[in-house]
């Protein structure tokens, strides 16, 4: 129902996406490119070690390759961004690298190729399909911004060997598709190139799924099965997503983009099932997905890093990977295309803004990997076992480096997801100050400017600067969370209603120089969890927009457990805008009650007479720039004094 | 330090526990005979096909055998408390055909002699360990209270076997042991018939745990492994209690039984530190134990019906199966007698009045497998999976029959319990009317009458009816939960501290016609749970002496949810007696306020200003007592408004 403008169309001009973006452009990029074509990433060594290039052997993740693809991803963007040609060289300095790597069959994975004790295509859990999901993504991103072809082919070299391989229904290959970007990586090629095997590919991945036995065989030992990888139930009859939480977001994703593509009801049913599910019965208020780093379905699968029951959100122990958020705002960015609702945007700003953001620091060297809800000193630990994620403090290198460039491409990329086509409109999807250059379906131009200090307030001004004569729609979105939004057009009121969670479509003959005003009232105000989430009854958290807050160690008074601060729901929220914290936020401040009479006893249950509380006053800051100030204690929800 | 009293030493004479006692002899055992000798239980089928006095095939789990076992164990409980001539009888014709189900080898499990898929130690699922355990258990109990051989030859007879095959270290049989009743049923048949090599054995099957590589081999292959059984880490390393609840205790249990007579100081460091850690980091307020149905472990093992993280307590899913609850107050009943201390005692009490009673209804026909601390309509699948054995309300029969004969037999063992003797002393553990008619360690005679109506009202009077005359101790167990206890001697106030969690150890030359009285002070009383439980910050639940209470859907005003339940902290707890409502029970009431602003909408989260709340009158029923009122909502924990 929407199209996807083309990246480039938009540019955030200042603000909150235009600094992110920038940051992403001056350091995120930089830095990252730094850590993996040397020697402590050594995801370029891999390459180069392939291509004959370099003496030494792979090290890394067996998703080393494709991480690395992702970090292209953003640098792609980058150029796109800034047209900076020795962005370009750079570029093409890998790609000749890559080039170099790939076998003459169009194989290319640095994990087998240089590991003896690895085969193609033996066992799944080696994760080809990731990196050939994000090589392909990677190469039509690069096609589509730069017009050269060069890491197309390779792309397309690569995704012909795979249609060999496994389009025939084949016992051995039936099972791979884990971890499955490929999925949408097999769409975009065939959105850029028109091959038509590359879409019944990826929707071959999809049907085979939940169609053969659930037991270990030589193609899946050493990774759990079953509802982990999602391929206990067929995807059109699955109500409730299950297992790994970023391999079933992919896989929903790429499902929405062959929906895209085909048409299907089934799918679309599914899928419009399944992110219910999702935002609905196992998010937390940050956005976040993936509730636990272990645990088991309800078919008694073990399930690692993943979804377990409805509601049961622990806040503490949340794993939260931040690929996993970002795939929730993929998988709802394609839904947004799918439906046209104003929901699907709603989960990708609410995403954007906590628990994506929250995976790297304020300076943009260093990432978390997992995003819980609360910390507290001397509850985790770290050694535990050889795959712990969780770390006190973000790090400068994760040794599973999956995250961090998938949140730099997506915070590059975001510029293309503000807006999208409608058959006869423009929608705005996300808000921040920017200028749109870009065709309607009709092949008309359409110039927009976006003037707002949005998220810290909540007025946004948009000026056409062009636009064809004809009536059109302007649709802008009035957040779910939003309680009395209005709407004026050259300083009238607009009398149409405006409902909170869909798009205010305004239908007339624009002309440049028209000026559309969206306000939308920013408070800060509580927010409880539905009455089945344990964890958080009878606690509040704070949000203002699609900001959501925290509090944190070095806000508290001295020697302060931060489990001890309670919030006094009669005490005013009161904002302030501080420009050099932070890298500049609106901080929120309360008065809260400090519980006094916790003895700190080891004791699970103790008798409760009259609580003592002494009052205090306190800064919350947004959950997303937590832990940049040391190792602290935080939490986002906090028991309530009505 | 402490030792046990011989069964049949205490009668109770009247209130809670004669009452629970009296009802297990004339309802409790005969239902459950009626129904485990007949078809729909089909135990004593098995027994007669494999005797070969019947046709048929084995039906029951793996574990039949051993439920069998502890129902004859109840009904020798039964006979000792009231030497009923018929009871006597009955036990012979089981005896009787059990000895004609054993091979001449002394090999005895009907779940592998009639079933041709599976053979003789072949795998450690099929629980062999579990029947070999309660067959020497019931036998030896059987032996002491009736002085017959029968029953203890066939016992012995096996476990000459098992010691022939288990003793020897072997690879094949290293990781058997799995479900180990058999560790406490070799110490009990060493300390009847006290040849020293069953004790050998039983340590045998504690020290090969943790040997050896974790990985499945043809002796584990169909049910979990590694932390699910408690063969990750060997006992004297272990730290945390993991996996499996009932597997973890029994296994505990035996371990202390072991140290007991072997005084190892490595086997109760660990067993101190695991003692510590269930109940203090992962016990229910109820005493129960054994937080999840699905999970995993920190080293990533699967895990069923067991242990999840510290102070992970889930109320809506918590498993706290009946069995895993009274394996708590087993285990506890071992560190008592190991050193004495009361706080081991107090689990004993909490759990029996709470989670361990909460598995039988009032009319003591129908059980509960799972007691969880929450119960909602429509919020659980229960034909989710094979194995659910969660229920909606108690049920006549359970397939799975482990935890009803479990219950019934400590029931009426129960008395056995509460007192113990010391060096030169008398230990009163557990509270309610009684009479002690025993020995003390020095051979002399002690006789006690105790009168009370605990645990509805705090005062107890002990009267000496027969004693030495040289001095000795009489040590009466002050709750951890008390506050204000108080003792006084032949109506004088005993000056010494009365220290809550502690024995008052009163040393004096006791006569014939001494009366001393504690008095406990039986408040009803907020509990709150360690700041660490996220499932109950903020809200409390009610306890009053050892008995908490919940609130249950037929004291509610019509049509309310029981989420929408909030205590009022300033509002009074009033006690009332009511000796016709549940068997008999002690309610409290207290006004409430009812939320009336939730809008019953799906929205996982939502803003939220000031609530709208309603007062009513409520009344709290005891935990134990849910459920016998037709299929209700229910909570333990309720979000509280200072």
């Amino acid at each position: 129902k929407l199209k996807a403008i083309n990246f480039g169309d938009c540019h955030w001009t200042k603000g909150f996406w235009a600094e992110k973006t920038q940051k992403a452009i001056d350091v995120m990029i930089p830095y990252m490119g730094d850590v993996l074509c040397g020697d402590i990433g050594h995801a370029l060594n891999n390459f180069k070690i392939a291509a004959g290039l370099k003496e030494g052997e792979h090290k890394g993740m067996y998703w080393h390759d494709g991480d690395f693809y992702k970090f292209i991803e953003a640098k792609i963007y980058a150029y796109g961004l800034t047209k900076n040609e020795s962005i370009l060289n750079e570029l093409d300095e890998y790609i000749e690298i890559i080039g170099k790597a790939q076998e003459p069959d169009g194989y290319l994975q640095t994990q087998i190729q240089l590991r003896s004790d690895a085969d193609r295509y033996e066992n799944r859990k080696y994760h080809e399909m990731y990196n050939t999901g994000h090589l392909l993504i990677s190469a039509c991103a690069h096609y589509r911004i730069t017009g050269k072809r060069n890491f197309l082919d390779i792309a397309i070299k690569h995704a012909e060997l795979l249609y060999t391989i496994f389009y025939p229904d084949t016992r051995h290959f039936q099972r791979f598709g884990f971890n499955q970007t490929q999925i949408m990586g097999l769409v975009e090629l065939y959105r850029t190139i028109g091959d038509d095997k590359f879409l019944k590919l990826a929707q071959k991945f999809i049907d085979r799924r939940g169609t053969y036995e659930i037991k270990h065989d030589a193609t899946t030992v050493g990774y759990p099965i079953g509802d982990m990888v999602q391929e206990r139930t067929p995807l059109r009859e699955a109500t409730d997503p299950v297992g790994h939480a970023v391999l079933a977001l992919y896989y929903y994703a790429g499902a929405a983009d062959v929906y895209a593509e085909t048409g299907e009801k089934a799918l679309v049913d599914a899928l419009n099932r399944l992110w219910e599910s999702v935002t609905q019965r196992k998010m937390y208020v940050t956005g976040a997905v993936g509730q636990t780093h272990y645990g088991a379905s309800v078919n008694r699968d073990m399930i690692e890093e993943g979804f377990i029951d409805d509601y049961m959100m622990p806040n503490l122990t949340a794993y939260n990977e931040t690929c996993a958020n970002l795939c929730n705002a993929m998988f709802s960015f394609r839904m947004l295309g799918i439906h046209g609702e104003a929901k699907y945007a709603d989960i990708i700003e609410l995403v954007m803004h906590n628990s994506a953001l929250s995976g790297i620091g304020v300076e943009g060297t260093d990432y978390f990997y997992a995003n819980p809800l609360r910390m507290l000193h001397g509850t985790r630990d770290y050694d535990a076992h050889a795959d712990v994620t969780e770390t006190p403090n973000r790090e400068g290198y994760l040794s599973c480096f999956c995250c961090p460039p998938n949140l730099v491409r997506t915070i590059s990329n975001l510029s293309g997801w503000a807006y999208s086509m409608a058959d006869n409109g423009v929608y705005v999807n996300l808000y921040g100050a920017n200028q749109l250059s870009s065709k309607m379906l009709d092949g008309s131009d359409i110039k927009l400017t976006q003037d707002t200090e949005y998220p810290w307030k909540g007025l946004v001004k948009l000026t056409i600067d062009a636009c064809k004569e004809k009536a059109f729609d302007i649709a802008l979105r009035i957040p779910g969370w939003s309680t009395s939004a209005e709407i004026r057009i050259n300083g009238e009121k607009v009398e149409q209603q405006v409902k909170p969670g869909s798009y205010a479509v305004l239908n007339r003959c624009w002309k440049a120089g028209d000026e559309i005003v969206v306000d939308i009232p920013m408070e800060a105000t509580f927010v409880e969890g539905h009455t089945r989430i344990e964890e958080v009854r009878n606690q509040l958290a704070i949000k203002r927009g699609p900001v959501v807050y925290c509090v944190e160690t070095p806000d508290l008074p001295a020697e302060t457990n931060v489990l001890d601060v309670y919030l006094s729901a009669e005490n005013e929220l009161i904002t302030e805008h501080k420009a050099d914290f932070l890298g500049g936020v609106t901080v929120v401040k309360s008065d809260v009650l400090v519980r006094k009479d916790n003895d700190n006893t080891d004791s699970m249950y103790r008798n409760i007479r009259a609580p003592k509380w002494e009052k205090h006053p306190l800064q919350f800051v947004p959950y997303y720039a937590w832990s940049n100030r040391g190792t602290a204690e935080m939490t986002v929800f906090l028991p309530v004094v009505w």
